[in-house]
C-alpha cells in the first residue's frame, strides 16, 4: 500500500502541518525512520529522536509543542496509539490464498463448509468437519474427525487440530500449532510400567482467542480444556489436560500449565512461568517471567514473583539480601567474635 | 458409544445398584458429572459431589457406605481406577485413517511395508523405509531415507523424522514431534566462526515409547540418542544429541536435557527441568519442576528441588529462610546495635 | 561410506601405525568403539578407553605416547578436533531429495527459481517467491508471499516461512521451524479487551544461519527481527519481535527473548534462558542456563547466573549460603541468647 499524508489524516481524522502530497510506503519505528515511511511519537521521552528521523510523516498527539523545525511532515491526532492501530491495519499484508476449496486439498465427502471460506493446498479435513463463514484455513493444516470451527477464524499452515475439538469464531492459530493431542495420563502397573490412560475429550478456544506458534494445547481426560473468550497465547506454551483459562487473559512464550489448573479473567502471566496442576489462580493475577506458582492464589490482582512464587515486591526485597548473603555472613562472623570477646572479658 | 449399565457391569465384572436399563453416552468428571454420562468416585473426600452429581451411572468401590440414597445408578466394582482405564478405552474414539497406502502419500519404491498398514494422505516416506504390521501414520507426516519404525506403532499428523531413525512397537509420536534433526554441534574456527560438526548417528525410540506434541529429540553426533523402553515423554521436550533416557522414566513438558546425559530407569522429572550435558542421573531420581541438574546424582531415589538443585526438603528449608531474608537481616542489625552497646558499657 | 586406514591417512595427512588395508564403516565414540568404526582420542583422560576399544582405527595426535600394544591401527594427525569435523563430514548421509520441483508440489506462477534448486513434495510455494542457487526445499514446507532464500541454503520437512521474510546464503532452518508469525502485541481496550496490532515487518536471517527444530521467530511490528550472519540457534527457541541477534552468537535450546531486546556478537547463551524485552546484551556476553537477564549488559564478555540474573561467581557464592540459610539462621540464634546473657550480666 502507499498513500499520501492527506489520504491518512483523513482515514485518521487528523490535521496535516507540512506537505499533504508526500506519499509513504510503509509504517517504520521512529528511532529507525526511513525516506518513504510514516512513523509516530507517542512517548515523550523518545522526543529527541523527532528531529533526526528521516521518515517522511511523523503522527503525534496534538498537544505536543516542538522546540525546534521538523522536516517530516506531521499528521496531528487525539490517540497516537489507536490511530497507529488503525494505520499499521492499512499497511499490513496477509498470505495469500486460494479462494475456495484447492483442489490440491483432502476434504472428507461429509463436511459441512459455510460461505467464502478458504482451504488452501495440502489441507486434510477428516469427517463431519464443520468450517464457519468466512473462515481460512491455510495450506498443510490437519483438521480430525467432528472438529468445528467458527466464522472469521484463521487457521495457519501446518496446524493440526485432533478429533472433537471446537474453535470458535474470530480466533487466530498460528502455525504448526497442535490442539487436543492426548493429555499425559498413565497409571503404573505393579511391575512400574505405565499404562495409558484414554484422553477421550476435547479443547474448546471460545471467540476471539489467539494461539501462539507451536503452542500445544491437549485435550481433557474427560470433559474439555477451555480457553475462553480473549485469551491470547503466545509461542510455545504447553496446556495440559483440563486447564480453564479466562476471559482476557494473556499468557507470555514458553510458558507452561499443568493438568486441570484454572485460570482466572484479566491474568496476565509472563514468559516460562509454570503453574502446577489442580490450583485455581485469581482474576487479575499478574505473574512475573520465570516464576512458579505451586498453590492456589486467592487474592485477585496478586502481583507474583519466584519459585515458588511469592509477593513480587517481597521477592525482590529477600533477592536483594540474597545477592548479600556473603558480606551477610563476614557480619554475623564479626559478630560472634565481638560476642565471644566480651563473653571472656565477663568471665574475667 | 453407548452402553447400559449392564453393560458396562458386564464388561468391568461389576454389581449394579439401580437402573441396569439405563442408557449412557460418555465419561464425565463427578464434579462436572451431566445426564447421560458415566462418572466415578475414587476418592472418599470427593464423596459429597455423588450426592448431587446429574451423571446417570457412578463407578464406585464396593466398601463405600453411603450416607444417604443417591439418584444415580452405581457399579460397585473392586478397583476402580483399573476399571476407570478400562471404562474410558471403550468410550476413546481415534482420528480415521485410511486403510491401506494413500493415493496422495508419496511413498518411495524400495519401501518395505508390513501387513495392515495405513499411511494417510500428504505424507513423504523415503526410500528403505521399513513400516511394521499393523502401524498406522497419519497425515503429513515425514520419515527420511532409512528410517524403521516397528509394529502397532502410531505417528500422529506432521511429525518428522529424519534419516535412519529407529521407532520400536506400540509407540505413540503425537503431532509435529521432530526426531533424529542435527545435535547442535559446532567447532569455533580462527576468526570465531561455528563451522557445523556433521551429525551422522541417529535416534533409537525403543518399544512403548510415547512422545508429546511438539517435542524434539536430535540424532547423535556418532552412534545414537536412545529413548528406552516404557519412557514417556509430554510436550514441548528438548532431547539434545546422544542423551539417553532409561525405561519407565517419564518426563513432563517442557523439560530440556543437554548433550550426552544419562538418565537412569523410573525417573520421574517434573515440567521445565534442564539438566545439564554429560552427567548421569541415578535411577528413581524424582525432580521438582523448573530444577536445574548441574552434576551427577548417584543416590538413587534422590528427591530434588532448585537451580542447581539440591535434596528437596533442603530447599525448601533454605526457601522459607530465604523469604525471611529481610527479616532476618534486621534481626543482624539489631543484634550489632546491643553489641555495640555491651561494648562500649565494657570498655567503661 | 566404507574406507581403509590408507584413504582415511590420505584425506587427512596422517601417518599409520598398524594395517593400512582395514576398513571402517562409520565413526564411533571411543567408550562405545564397535568393530568396523573409526573413532578417536582427543582427550588425554580417556587415554585408557583406547587399550579396551573394539573399533578398528583410532585417530590421535602425534604427540600421545602409548603406555602399552593396541590393537586398532592408528593414524596419527596434527589436529584431531579439525580431522574429526572432515571425517564425520565423509562418514554422513542425508535425506534424499527430489531433483528439480516435485510434481506433487504446489508452486504459484511467478515464483523466481535459481539453478539447481529442489522442491520436495507437498511443500507450498507463494507468488513472488524468489529461491537461490543450489538451494533445497525439503517436503512439507510452506513459503509465503515474497520470501526471499539464498543460495545454499536447507529448509527442512515442515518449516513454515510467512510472508516477506528473508533467509540468506548458506542457512539450514531444520524441521517444524516457524519464521514470520506475528509478533505478540495488542492494545486494551476500555472493556479490557484486546485488540490486534497488525504486525506488519519481517524476519531477516543472514548468512551461515542455523534455526533448530520447532524453534520459533516472529516477524517486527514494523521494520525486521533480524538473526545475524553467523547465529546458530537450538532447538524449541523463542524470538519475539523486533529482537536482533548479533554475528556469531550461539543460543541453547528453550531460551526466551522478548520484544525488542538487542543482543551482541559472539554471546553464548545456555538453555532455558529468559531475557526480557527492550534491552541490550553486550558483545561476548556468556549466560549459564536458567538464567533470567532483566536489565542491560553494559560490559563485554560478562558471564552471568540467576534469576535476576548477576555476575557468575557472585551467584554461586550467594547460592552456597542460600544452602546454609538454615544453620546461619541457628548461628544467629545462638548469637541472640549469648547476648541476652550478657545484656542481663551487664544490668546485674
Amino acid at each position: 500500500m502507499q498513500a499520501t499524508a492527506q489520504q491518512i489524516a483523513a482515514i485518521l481524522g487528523g490535521t496535516i502541518e507540512g506537505d499533504p502530497n508526500i506519499i509513504v510506503y510503509g509504517p517504520s519505528k521512529i528511532e529507525e525512520g526511513k525516506e518513504g515511511t510514516i512513523t509516530f511519537l507517542a512517548n515523550p521521552k523518545y522526543e529527541h529522536y523527532l528531529y533526526d528521523t528521516k521518515a517522511d510523516i511523523v503522527l503525534l498527539g496534538r498537544d505536543i509543542v516542538l522546540v525546534k523545525a521538523v522536516k517530516p511532515t506531521l499528521i496531528r491526532v487525539e490517540n497516537v496509539y489507536a490511530s497507529l492501530a488503525i494505520l499499521l491495519e492499512k499497511f499490513d499484508s496477509k498470505i495469500s490464498i486460494s479462494s475456495g476449496i484447492s483442489a490440491m486439498a483432502s476434504v472428507a465427502a461429509n463436511v459441512k463448509i459455510g460461505s467464502n471460506v478458504s482451504i488452501d493446498d495440502f489441507c486434510i479435513i477428516k469427517p463431519n468437519v464443520t468450517i464457519g463463514d468466512n473462515t481460512k484455513i491455510h495450506g498443510q493444516v490437519f483438521l480430525g474427525d467432528n472438529v468445528k470451527i467458527g466464522n472469521n477464524t484463521t487457521i495457519m499452515p501446518g496446524a493440526k487440530i485432533y478429533h472433537n475439538c471446537i474453535i470458535g469464531d474470530h480466533c487466530i492459530v498460528h502455525a504448526n500449532v497442535v490442539i487436543g493431542s492426548d493429555g499425559f495420563g498413565f497409571a503404573q502397573d505393579a511391575e512400574g510400567n505405565y499404562l495409558k490412560i484414554a484422553q477421550t475429550g476435547n479443547v474448546i478456544l471460545e471467540n476471539n482467542v489467539e494461539i501462539g506458534s507451536n503452542t500445544v494445547i491437549d485435550r481433557a481426560t474427560m470433559g474439555s480444556t477451555i480457553i475462553q473468550s480473549g485469551a491470547k497465547l503466545d509461542n510455545l506454551i504447553q496446556i495440559a489436560h483440563n486447564v480453564n483459562i479466562g476471559q482476557n487473559t494473556v499468557i507470555a512464550a514458553q510458558t507452561g500449565i499443568a493438568g486441570s489448573a484454572k485460570v482466572g479473567q484479566k491474568c496476565m502471566i509472563g514468559g516460562q512461568v509454570g503453574i502446577i496442576g489442580h490450583i485455581k489462580i485469581a482474576d487479575g493475577t499478574m505473574i512475573q517471567a520465570q516464576s512458579g506458582i505451586s498453590s492456589t492464589i486467592e487474592i485477585e490482582n496478586s502481583k507474583l514473583y519466584g519459585s515458588p512464587a511469592i509477593e513480587f515486591g517481597s521477592y525482590l526485597k529477600s533477592y536483594a539480601y540474597f545477592k548479600k548473603l556473603p558480606e551477610l555472613m563476614t557480619q554475623l562472623r564479626q559478630l560472634q567474635s565481638q560476642v565471644d570477646k566480651l563473653k571472656s572479658e565477663s568471665i574475667n
